[in-house]
């Protein structure tokens, strides 16, 4: 998916959400456990409730990989399950030395046919563009997270040669990031967490897509960061995860799901329009 | 496996040798492609070829992960083929928010009952401690990796406020880093293509383990990182993946590997009384 063609999406859906399919069995509705693939049937339906409401689901790899062997197959039905107007997210957070970088991309752009991976920039520029070398597909870099642990390395300021003011380690992941590839193929994890800093992302990637997890259940404000991230593309995909696919643990999930994902896109359509 | 459990290990085998076990189903040896599952027999054949040279086996979780759902029971197979006098180390380099990183752990040390993760730092404390909290399981935190990457964001100076001189962001994060948790449960990774660093690193982590990547196919020098960086319980993990698993192959790759596994054994021995 191209990012005019995702811009479009969201316009014509009158939503930037992402819902993070963080699936975990241990918080599945009782009655699915009798089927045959719960966390499939969990997902499906949550998906087929949500996805005139949405532009991208997210599944997060750890909820998958946590159920062993059958987890992975639990993963290729649910991207089967998405349909293709949705822009689709591996929330991996991977990232090796190049040729082992390179086996992660094949496997997730590839075998599991995602749309875009998250990839953490520790290991610097060959770790990463690996990634960046599969048509169509996209890296989306971790800048500036939602957690806590944000604070510990993400927020140094760094002591550049020839700069008489250093700035954050995360905004220099956002510079240097963009030697690498441009907004075409190339989006940042932003959190919700952090709305002060979003004018000074958009000072250092005014074009690029933003993915921010961390509105819901970490307390992140949907109309602040919308009023200081959006640009004229939009550029922005917001994910809840949490507050959306465990909003009922009863028969009725997929429909609160659907309550939840509405007035969350409905503040979008209105976010949309200011 | 405790640090003292380690150390007599490694003075028993006379051995600071990791192989890593990154087993690319598109390198084997043509024979072995006739098994029922290739990998695993790869792995089970350069276990027994090595096992007594070497005091622990590093499958990068990316090879696995790249074959599907059937990679991760060549994986699960093959830690049951590794021999309990064994340190075992999955190599995934995760790292996510609070309760996904959980899972990740639950899912390495309880499911397939590895010894010890490899973790990405750059999402700070939270991301790194659910790793903690399994008694006799260790984190083994990025520090200062092999790759040229390296250089883009763990050697930039970080400007601490109160500190005239600031460190570099790797050694930032091996002091960071130990306020939560000693060396009886965290080892570092520095890689060996870095050896003028290692009396640096020495100066900040004197008794950690550090596991040392790079030898071999990436061109690090082992006896002068052993020089700098043992210390008075050895102290090190050096690893050797390519040059080992893929020392021949034809049918004898086992026995190839072996002899390339033998030569790093015996120049440790020489150096473990140096």
């Amino acid at each position: 998916m191209t990012r005019q063609e995702l811009t479009r999406l969201i316009r014509a859906k009158r939503s930037y959400l992402c819902i993070g399919l963080d699936t975990d069995i241990r918080k599945l509705p009782k009655h699915l456990l009798k089927a045959e693939d719960p966390v499939f049937e969990f997902n499906r339906q949550i998906i087929e409730a949500t996805a005139d409401l949405c532009v991208a689901y997210k599944p997060n790899i750890a909820f998958y990989e946590a159920e062993g062997p059958s987890g992975w197959v639990s993963l290729e039905r649910t991207l089967a399950a998405i349909p293709k107007d949705c822009f689709t997210i591996a929330d991996a957070k991977r990232g090796d030395i190049g040729n082992t970088s390179s086996l992660y991309a094949r496997t997730f752009f590839e075998r599991y046919a995602f749309d875009s991976v998250t990839v953490a920039p520790y290991m610097g520029k060959d770790s990463v563009t690996p990634f960046l070398e599969f048509p169509g597909k996209w890296v989306i870099l971790l800048g500036l997270t939602s957690n806590a642990g944000s604070l510990d390395f993400q927020m140094l300021d760094v002591a550049l040669p020839g700069h008489a003011a250093g700035e954050q380690l995360f905004e220099h992941v956002l510079h240097t990031s963009q030697r690498w590839s441009g907004p075409d193929s190339m989006m940042y994890v932003i959190g919700a967490t952090h709305p002060e800093l979003f004018t000074r992302v958009r000072k250092i990637v005014p074009d690029h897509f933003l993915l921010v997890p961390g509105v819901g259940a970490q307390g992140g404000d949907l109309e602040a960061i919308s009023k200081a991230g959006m640009n004229d593309q939009v550029g922005l995909l917001v994910n809840s995860s949490r507050q959306i696919i465990y909003a009922s643990s009863g028969e009725d999930f997929a429909e609160a799901a659907r309550k939840e994902a509405m007035a969350l896109q409905q503040e979008m359509s209105r976010l949309l329009d200011a």
